[in-house]
This record gives structure tokens, C-alpha cells and sequence, in this order.
């Protein structure tokens, strides 16, 4: 017998080493005919049944499997839910004598066993397939077959091709793009790994392409608006590229584990080239201010069609809400969440440290940590098949690049069940999360000879609150007790102990004397640029009399908690009598704070202090976030889909000093592409008036939503519900 | 008061995020002089006491702490364990009046909290520290301090100085590179978390600098020597250099797990730049080929002298072996292992899917899952603080870039004993690394129709045998047992239900007839280019006469289990009678597969068939692994440190080929610096000898290693036990 030749592997160099497919842009072309193994082609094979056509029903299938409202052309299914192909031939089906195949195949090395090539048999040959298949329906020369996809399905864009198979071989239709199909996850069947019982549920956070992101500050929460657009025109395939782009091998795409995880290494640019590149550096000239954008479709979709360069810039929101968007559009429930304050553990030993020189004021340069006034990440539902079965449901994912996330910038999924019982040793990166939520801020003084002590510790400052949006209507709700237990409950003691044990350094602070006099810091809601009154009522919980000396110092704060300068620093003393509160106050003039602001206006006063008669410590610090001048914005005409609509978009500059480079964002999904329109500068007391015409594209409640940007002036945005009619 | 200016952060531009410490190369340079916080300097300060110098001690620290044999001339200590430093003063130190302090740092961003800056006080003034000091003796000018770093201190080089503390500022000596030294993990002390008990496996794990990797195929194991080298000069920095080029933040550094994790990143050059580059083209070409390599330092010394070029080339044993190098030298006890065979689950599934054609000839098209012969990886022996207690102890690390491991070419530390108990949700990797010793290996065969259906299961394939060097002797212990409970045992049961519940796929497969015919394949141990014959003895464990027809496919492969081409196909038929065993032999000319063989010369024979009388399957497959010609090594002299020793190399070429850019190495930690010779031709029957002079400069046994490479002949290896006295 004649030996095969010395064949070269089918994907090119003779390698020890296996290929697999990471791409589901690549395909693989399939010859028209194949004779039937052992035997060979003579010439063209005899043929009696031939395909003529394939009838996706894109409008009914999509339909039914909840996936209309994307702005695709093709077929969009979800896994294990039917959907109807039907068949023409040039002659009438014989199930008893003929047989017809449909592939299901992606990417560039099919593969049965990786669930990248999927036959499905009907007729007298019968096939075993991951796929079911029923023949539903026999008409003329026309068969209509049902196809429900694996349960754990391979999420992605299909090509079909239907296949007549004989004793001597296959004939198979050509590659036709309009029978391509996607198959998403499907958070509607109790057997698929994102599987979320409750309609409304699904409604918020797999349908509802539009959000609002909370920000500001915990004692004065703000909130933006956040069109995340994960039905527009191009979304899909851009996600589907990032995967593509991070070569993320398809056999592991039908796992909402891992692509969790890839998506939060893929979603930020560090390492891989991902979609967003993170900048805090307060220069964004080279590209476009996080505080900027409106809504996540705008940078996907250049993402998409720059072929993968990162679009520049975001911070947490950004990175955040464009993570959302992936989540939703691949159908696995996901919503954005805001913790405040969330602590950067820049030590992995869950403490925040204050670093204070003698005299109280702040050390900056020995103050390593940050306590950032916000962090925003994700949080996902779905099964975790690789934990325990109660750590399942909402699971942490943060594509925000810190740098303590096992040593490369992505973190999650974790159970958000894990952080709450502090059970910290599964997958992945539950120990980085914990401390966002439970790290203590801990104040130390430097003495004279530059030695330090711990002179205060706060345990309760770090993940005080944390909120998302409320489904199906506006406001937050409050899921703090997801993540903990009440602080000094017997639960919280108990997960503290077991967190200790499963690695979290031990926290021992040697017990602080007790001064017995508190600082609480007031202050009004204070827009950019007004002159305010900063109260610190002193309380004296002894029986004695105590006089407070205070140093008070106020820095121009970024969110993130790094200050960049200090423009205030006074000193104060106060004599309070036993058992009484004295307010002491320091007027704050906007000449002071106004040529210090930065990105998004925050100030932090710290104050640190004695008491005279004891020698004792106070500490208090809090932070004010500036307000930012109103952006107004109008509609008029009757919201219908195709009829125009126009809309103003107005702001005033109420300062006294001309704003430089201001860029206006109007975006809204279903309403309008996103519309950007800079102005070289707005004088003193001058404005600017936008009108646009709009044409709303898609049905039901929208949003649009308007944002203006400039330095030093961010996050000055609004935004308007419009109840489109069809 | 003045407000302090709009100053920039101390570390360029002002940034909103924190910056941190990530290399031990760079280093802060401190002021000579500083004044107290709040006193201003007014002319030089005041000083009345002022350090000398200071002596180290090294020769006897060293000593002590187990380090006297690394070639460099630092002081290198372990933590927890105390060292002496003598501070020498230009007058006697009263230590009621006078204060000085130690410094020591690490990387550019000194900081307390971060264990980056240590500060222990002699004397009048007191601080804290996590580093201990003892005042323990004075003598004239001078006193002798001892130093005790803590337990979980960073690992790296740090810098001293001595400042002179008084009531007005702080007088510090001079940087001096002198009074630099390292800080290792402690393996002997039992509060490190690396802490192992036992004295000789110590000496095995942490201080021998030679060892023995196993390779081969599980029938016929082969080894060869390799030199680890950790003493040698310049490895422990060029291990520093692995983990500064990679940018590990170094406030993990005192954290064993989180070296390990890195250091499984930063072998591989994939991602990241590491150490080396992985190749399995078969074309070494534009650098060493993996198996010519001896051993780890020079590729170390070669990495870091590059700046952090990438080594070309390395496959499984030089991944480990260069791993093995860099935990040594650091002080985390580790070993080499080998796994025979070990599944490469491309799919997650812990399936090896083996695709038979119609005729039982293998599709190698279709077969995209490996079984290597063998695979190499690490373990390291330590606490795990992120764990429950129970999954402490040997620890799997793997650098071999494998495509699955989280996505990323990085894998582990992964609890040993969680892989033997099926505890798979825990960090890191465990699921790869259960896969590569649990793996199914599952033969489909095509029908003629092109659907395939599972014919042969073999469950016991993978993962036989799992070895490491024994300690401080020859040959190997079988470690398999850490890993697995024996095969179909109730515990075996137990642990595969559980990893299931972990997220391991459920394995299921319909009943498979069993054929009552088994075939075993029988091979004596063949040198390359012998002709052989093959024995397939068909043993008959029915009570029937069976007819059974074979097809017998022999390829070249890889040890990756990859086959490169088919040289053999051929059919038999035999009958067997009731319960009797009949042998079919099948003869293989070297002629026949010379031509076909790749580096590390293995053939792979697959044999599928069937029984006549009932159509049922039978399957066999066999590895052989053909031995190479064997290298002549012979040492003259008196193995003397700093004396003179002749060494001699000889090989003949037992061919009637001419071999072509041979490359000789010549090896040996303590005895010589590589050596490298290169050939470019020899003839047919011709022979090289090679003769150089080595000066011997360390004691102790030794062990000088040759190997010699070329294409086709690979692995051609020998080694010399050599006893040098001082």
C-alpha cells in the first residue's frame, strides 16, 4: 500500500504544537462537494436532491427569542430556545430515503468537539449532535425544521450551510451571509448559566439599553445619565470583535465565567490593546475627557473601525458603563454599580493610610493610599459552575485598571457572596474587591524625629454605601447589605475572622485613647465657584471642659482621592464647655479655590487637632463636591419613530473668566447617533445655543442626553425622557 | 499663615493616581542632612556623634544564614533570622543620650506601610519597627547591633545607612553599595511561609544546584542532568532583574504565592518580555535549540545581560528547569516533575479526542487534543495564606506557555492536594492542571457519512506516572499518589464526583461493547537507525475463535504527542483462538523512518481494528522512544579547588549521513561556566573530540554535564559525578 506523503498541517508550518481558532471573524472555506470517506471522486457526484434556498425567518425568530430590537439584519438567536429554518428543494423531501444536513460552523478550525462545527441531521441518516433538530413541517418542495442550540452554545456569529448527503457523497450550498446567525446567551431559559427569573430584572439589565451612573460624593450623591446603546447599529460585532482582537479561543465563549473575565482584561488598554485607554493625568488633549462622552456606542463602534487602536480616555464610569454594554449585548445581566467610598488597597493589607505631619496637616508625600469619593464597576448574574453552588448570582466584574489585581489589569468575576461571607479563597480576585468595601482608613502622625504613629482609625468611612440604578424606574437602590453585614454585628465579626483566615492581613490596632471630643464637618450643597461656610461643630462628650486646637487644611481633591494641592491651611482654637457642641467656622472665598479645581471639583478638608488639657487626638476629614452650573436642554415636536424632532441644547457661563475648548455631547440611544460640537471658547457671561434636528429610530422610553465639557468645568450634563410612538 | 505652594507630586507629573514601587533596580537617593518636620535648617546642624562605617559582617552572616556559597560578594541573610552589623562612631555611643538608626530600603518609593523602608533605633529615641534590633554589644567607638527582618519581608536587594539622630535633624551616611544586601526567603525557620521541616529535603529543594530532569516515554523513562546554577555569579540578580523587568509591584515580593504566580508569567516571553521563548517549530535555527541546552544559568545570566531580550529556545524541561533556578535562588524550595502522559486539554473537557478514519488509520486533521509523552512543570513547597490550611505544601507551577491557562500563558501555584481531592474552585489553575493528569483519552471513529461516534475510552492513559529526583541520591520517586487516588478506588470516585460539582464536565459514554480482544503492543528499547520489529500480541479472552483485522498507522511525533507524518500503514488479520494470545509482528526498517524522525526521535504506532465475528472495536497505541548514540565524557586530574582538571568529549557518527551544525555544550555548576562548541559538519562514521581545561571553584559533589545537538539527533546527553575537595 502506498504510503500518504509527508503532508504539511492543514493551518501551515509543521508545528509540535496544537492551533485553535481565537477568531470569529476568520472562516474557513468547505468545498461544494466531498465524497464520502474511502471513496473516490469519479468525476461529479450523481445527485437527485438539491437545496435551493434557506428561509431564516429573521422577523419571527427574533421575535421569539427576545432579540428585535437589535439594529442587525441577520438572524439572532438565543441558546437552548427553538428557532425555524425552512428548506426549499427542487423536489419533495423523502425522510425515508433522503438525507439533509444543516452546518453550524465559526471561526477558521470547525471542530465537533469544540463546539465550533455543529451538524444537525434530517432524513434517513441520523447523526448524534450537541444541537437538536426536529423536522416540523413538510410542504411542496419545502421542509421546515426547528434548531435549538446547545445550552452552552458558543456565543457568536454562525454561517449556515445545508448539505445533501448520498451513499457516495455531500453536496453543500455555497457560504451565503444572509444565513449567517448569532447566538447570544439567553437569560430567559432556566437552564442556560445567565438564567434571571424575574422579567423585570431582565427588562432592566439585559434590555434596557439606556442607565444612570451614580457619582458625586456619599453626602451628596450625583448621578449622569449613560446611554449604553447596546442595540445600535454595529454594537454587537464590535463585542464580538473585542473577543476577536483579545484572541480569545471560541471554545471557551460559551462560558459566561470566562468571558466575564476576558472582557474585564479586554475592556481597558493596558497589556492587550483593549478598547479604553485609562487616563487620570488631568491632560486629555489627545483624545476625549472621561467626563466627556455620553454613552458607550460612540467608543465601541470606533473601537470597531479604528480595527482595535484604544480610544482615548476613561476613568471608572467609562470603563464601567462600556463594560455594561458588552454584558447586555452578549445577553448576560449585568448592571453598573457605585461604591462609596471605595478604597484603592494599593497594600493588599485592607488599610488606607493618612499620613500626618506634627503640626496635623496632611503629608502628601508620604500619603501613598488613595480612598476614591466613588469607584463604579460591574456586577454580572450568572451560574459560577466552578465554585460552590451558593456563591452564584451577581458576581463582580472591574475592568478599570488597578494595579493590584493579581498583577494584571483586570479583576473578576467574583462572587459578590464571597465578599459578603468573606470567604475569599475562589476565583478571581475576591480579596481586591473585599478591601474596595472594607478597608479601614487609618491616620498616622509623624512625631519630630520622623517617626510615626497611628493617631486615629476610621472602620467605617470605606463602603459606606453602595447603589445601582433601580430597575424599571429612576433612583437608586441600596445593596450594601450584599456586599456586608452590618458593621459590628456577630456576622461581621465572624466574616472579619474568616476573611483573616483565607488571607486578608490581620488588622491590631493598640487600643487609641478615646479624646472624648468628635469633629463633625457641615456644608451645604455649594455650586463651582460660590464663596461657602465650612462648620465643624465640636462636640465634648466629658465632663470637663476642653479647649480644641485645630489645623484645618483644604486641598482641591481628584475623585479618585489624590489631592493635587493644597490652598487652604488655618489654624483654630475652640473652648468647649463639658457635655456641649461649639461650631467653629472657616469661610472658604471662591478667589481661594477656583485657579486649584480639578476634574470634577471636589475639595477635601482634613482637620487634625488636640486637646489641650489631655494631649488626646481628634481627626475628622470630609469631602465637598462642587456643583457645576446647569445644562438645559428642550424637545420640541411629537416624539414618533422616522418624524423629526428638534432639540436645543443651551448653557450659560456664569464666571468671570472665558471657558476654553467646551465640547457639547447629544446622544440617545434609539434617538439619535452621538452629535459632538465644540466651541472654541464662551466669554464671560456669554452661552451657547445648540439646535439640532433629531429623528428617533426605534419605539418606547428614551433618553437623550446632553453633556458639556470643558476645563476646568466636567460633568455638566442633563438629560430628557421622551416616550417615543411607533 | 503662608499656603505652601501649587506643588507637583514628587514622582513627575501631577497625577491623579498612585504611584507605586515596581523595581529593586531603582533607587531613591535620600538627603544627607535632614531637619526636623517644623524646624527649619538654619546652617549646618549641630552634631556631636557621627558614624564611621559600618561592617556587615558577610562572611560570617552568610555562614549563618545558609548563603556562604552564593558567588557574590553581598551579605545575603533570611528573614526572621537574626544578622550582625558593627557600627563604628567617632566616640563611644551612650545610648541614654545618643540615637541612631538603621535604614533599610528597597526601590525607589520608600514607604513604612509598604514594607519598602524599615527603620530600627538604637538608643535614647524608641521606634517601631517591623524589623527587630538588638543592641548587643559595645566596645570602644563601636557597637554591634543585630537585625532580625520580618518574617514576611520583602525579598530583594536593600540598602543601609546609619543616621545619627539628635533633637534639631537627622545626619545619614553616604549611599555605599558595600552595605547593600539581599533578603531571602527562609525555608529554615519555621514562622516562613515557605518553612520546610525536614533537613534533607531542604538540601535537595533549596541548595542543590544540580539535578535530574525526566523525559522519554513512560515504557522506556530517560533522563538528563541539568544545572541549575543558583550560586552561580550573577543568578540572583538576574532573578531580581526577571522580576523588576516584569514590574511586580514590590510590596507582593515577601509573598510567596504571589512570586510563584509571576514568576510562571515571566518565564515565558509571551505577554510579557520573560525569560524565554517557547518553540516547537522544529526550526531552532535563529537561536539554541531547546534540547541543546545544560542548564539554567546561562540562560538567566543571558537574559539579564540582554536587558531582558528574550532566550530563544525553550519547550517543556527548560521552562521548568530555568523556574526551578529562579525559586531556588530566592529560597522557595522547588522541584522538577515529570508527568507521563499529559493530557494538553484544548478543550477544557478533559477529553483527548483521538479521530479515526473508516479504515482505523488516524485523521490527523481532525485530532487537534495532544497527549505528550511527558510534560515538565514545578512544584514549590509553601503556606497557603489565600487557602484553608489543608491545601499548604507542594504547590504546581507551570511556565510553559499552555494556550488554556486562564487565558493567559501562566499557571499556578496550584495546591497539589487540591488536585488529588478534586477541590477545583480554588486559586490558581487548578482545573488545567487536573486535566493534564485525569484526561480521558476518547477514539471516534468516522463512518463513511463523515459523523464520527466514540469506539475506545482508555481512562487510564494519562497521568500514569508522575516522578521527581529523589533527594540527595539517584533516581526518582513516584509522586503519583500526591496527585491521584489509585484508579477506580471508592476515593477516586468520590473525587471525580466533586470535581465535577467544581466545574470539571460531566464525562458520559454510552456503554461500549467490549470487544473481549485486547491488543498490547510490545517494543524492545531501539537505538535510532536500527531496524525493529513490533510486536502486537492479540490476546483472546473469549470463549469464541477470533478473526481480528488491524490497521497499523506508525508516525513520527513530537513529544507533545503532535504526529509530523505518517511513514507506515499497514493492514494484518489474525485468528486467535479462545482464550489464547497470538502475536502479530510487524518489521520497521530504519529506512523507512529515518527520513521522517524530529527532534527527541519518537514514533507513534495507533492500531485499530476489529473482530470479524462481531464487528466490534479494538484500539491499541505505543510510543517508542529510539535512544540516541551515546557521548564519551572523561575527566583527568585531581578534582582540587582552583586546580586544573582535563576534560575530554568524543562522539562518532554511527550514520552514512553527514551531520550538520552540530553543537557541543559542556556544563557544570561549580566547575566551569557553560562552554559552547560548534561543529559545522561531521561525516559519515567520522568523529568530533573536544578537550578543554576547567578550573574547579566551589567543594562538594559536582556534576559535569555534556550535550550534544544537531538535527536529527537531539538529547544526546551524558554527565560526570565529580567530588572536588577544598
Amino acid at each position: 500500500m502506498a504510503l500518504p506523503s509527508h503532508l504539511p498541517w492543514p493551518w501551515g508550518s509543521q508545528r509540535a504544537r496544537i492551533a485553535f481558532a481565537i477568531s470569529n471573524a476568520l472562516e474557513v472555506s468547505l468545498p461544494e462537494c466531498e465524497s464520502l470517506p474511502g471513496v473516490m471522486p469519479r468525476g461529479p457526484l450523481p445527485q437527485t436532491l438539491s437545496v435551493q434556498s434557506l428561509d431564516m425567518h429573521i422577523t419571527e425568530n427574533k421575535q421569539a427569542h427576545n432579540t428585535s430590537m437589535y439594529k442587525n439584519s441577520s438572524l439572532i438567536v438565543r441558546r437552548n430556545k427553538e428557532f425555524l429554518i425552512d428548506i426549499l428543494f427542487d423536489r419533495p423531501f423523502d425522510e425515508t430515503q433522503d438525507t439533509v444536513q444543516l452546518e453550524f460552523m465559526i471561526g477558521s478550525v470547525p471542530d465537533e468537539n469544540k463546539g465550533t462545527y455543529i451538524t444537525v441531521s434530517f432524513g434517513s441518516v441520523k447523526t448524534e449532535s450537541s444541537w437538536r433538530g426536529r423536522l416540523l413541517e413538510k410542504q411542496g418542495n419545502s421542509i421546515r425544521v426547528g434548531i435549538t442550540p446547545d445550552v452552552q452554545s458558543i456565543i457568536g456569529r454562525f454561517s449556515t450551510f445545508a448539505v445533501v448527503v448520498n451513499e457516495t457523497g455531500k453536496r453543500r450550498t455555497e457560504k451565503n451571509s444572509a444565513t449567517d446567525f448569532y447566538v447570544l446567551f439567553n437569560p430567559w431559559d432556566p437552564s442556560d448559566q445567565v438564567y434571571m427569573p424575574n422579567e423585570a430584572e431582565r427588562q432592566e439589565y439585559v434590555m434596557n439599553d439606556v442607565g444612570t451612573i451614580y457619582n458625586g460624593e456619599i453626602n451628596d450623591i450625583s448621578f449622569r445619565s449613560w446611554n449604553y446603546g447596546q442595540f445600535e447599529e454595529g454594537v454587537l460585532d464590535a463585542c464580538l470583535f473585542i473577543l476577536d482582537s483579545g484572541k480569545m479561543p471560541l471554545m471557551y465563549r460559551g462560558n459566561a465565567t470566562e468571558v466575564a473575565r476576558q472582557a474585564s482584561a479586554l475592556m481597558n488598554s493596558i497589556d492587550d490593546n483593549g478598547v479604553l485607554a485609562g487616563n487620570w493625568t488631568g491632560d486629555y488633549s489627545s483624545g476625549t475627557a472621561p467626563t466627556a462622552w455620553t454613552g458607550s456606542a460612540e467608543i465601541l463602534l470606533k473601537y470597531a473601525s479604528k480595527g482595535g487602536a484604544p480610544v482615548c480616555f476613561a476613568q471608572c464610569w467609562v470603563f464601567a458603563g462600556t463594560l455594561n454594554t458588552f454584558f447586555r449585548a452578549l445577553g448576560i445581566p449585568a448592571r453598573v454599580i457605585t461604591n462609596y467610598c471605595s478604597a484603592h488597597d494599593n497594600g493588599g493589607n485592607i488599610k488606607a493610610n493618612i499620613m500626618l505631619n506634627p503640626d496635623g496637616s496632611v503629608n502628601r508625600k508620604k500619603t501613598r493610599d488613595s480612598i476614591w469619593n466613588y469607584h463604579c464597576w460591574n456586577e454580572v448574574f450568572m451560574k459560577r459552575f466552578d465554585l460552590p453552588d451558593q456563591y452564584s448570582g451577581w458576581q463582580v466584574a472591574d475592568c478599570t485598571p488597578q494595579e493590584t489585581s493579581d498583577g494584571l489589569y483586570r479583576c473578576g468575576p467574583t462572587s459578590v457572596k464571597c465578599i459578603k461571607e468573606g470567604d475569599l479563597s475562589y476565583s478571581f480576585d475576591s480579596r481586591f474587591v473585599f478591601a474596595e468595601v472594607n478597608s479601614d482608613v487609618v491616620f498616622h502622625q509623624f512625631d519630630k524625629y520622623g517617626n510615626s504613629k497611628i493617631v486615629h482609625v476610621d472602620t467605617t468611612y470605606v463602603g459606606q454605601l453602595i447603589v445601582t440604578k433601580r430597575p424599571n424606574t429612576n433612583g437608586y437602590i441600596d445593596i450594601t447589605l450584599n456586599y456586608k453585614y452590618p458593621k459590628g454585628s456577630a456576622e461581621d465579626k465572624r466574616v472579619m475572622q474568616l476573611a483573616e483566615r483565607r488571607g486578608i492581613p490581620k488588622r491590631k490596632y493598640s487600643p487609641l485613647p478615646d479624646a472624648g471630643v468628635q469633629i463633625d464637618i457641615k456644608a451645604e450643597t455649594i455650586k463651582i465657584g460660590e464663596n461657602f461656610t465650612l462648620t465643624m461643630n465640636i462636640k465634648n462628650q466629658t465632663s470637663q471642659t476642653s479647649t480644641v486646637s485645630l489645623t484645618v487644611t483644604g486641598c482641591a481633591m481628584y475623585y479618585t482621592g489624590l489631592t493635587s494641592s493644597t490652598f487652604k491651611l488655618e489654624n483654630y482654637s475652640s473652648t468647649v464647655d463639658a457635655w456641649q457642641t461649639t461650631p467653629v467656622t472657616m469661610k472658604v472665598q471662591a478667589a481661594e479655590y477656583m485657579s486649584f479645581l480639578v476634574e470634577q471639583s471636589n475639595l477635601l478638608f482634613v482637620v487634625h487637632g488636640q486637646v489641650n488639657e489631655t494631649g488626646k487626638s481628634v481627626s475628622a476629614m470630609r469631602v465637598i463636591n462642587l456643583r457645576p452650573p446647569e445644562l438645559m436642554m428642550k424637545v420640541t415636536g411629537v416624539p414618533q419613530v422616522g418624524r423629526d424632532l428638534m432639540v436645543s441644547v443651551s448653557f450659560q457661563n456664569p464666571y468671570n473668566f472665558t471657558l476654553k475648548n467646551v465640547q457639547l455631547r447629544l446622544d440617545g440611544a434609539g434617538l439619535t447617533p452621538t452629535k459632538v460640537k465644540s466651541y472654541d471658547q464662551v466669554a464671560p457671561g456669554g452661552s451657547v445655543q445648540y439646535t439640532d434636528t433629531i429623528t428617533p429610530y426605534s419605539p418606547g422610553r428614551k433618553v437623550l442626553i446632553g453633556c458639556l465639557d470643558c476645563i476646568p468645568l466636567s460633568q455638566i450634563t442633563n438629560q430628557l425622557e421622551i416616550n417615543v410612538v411607533n
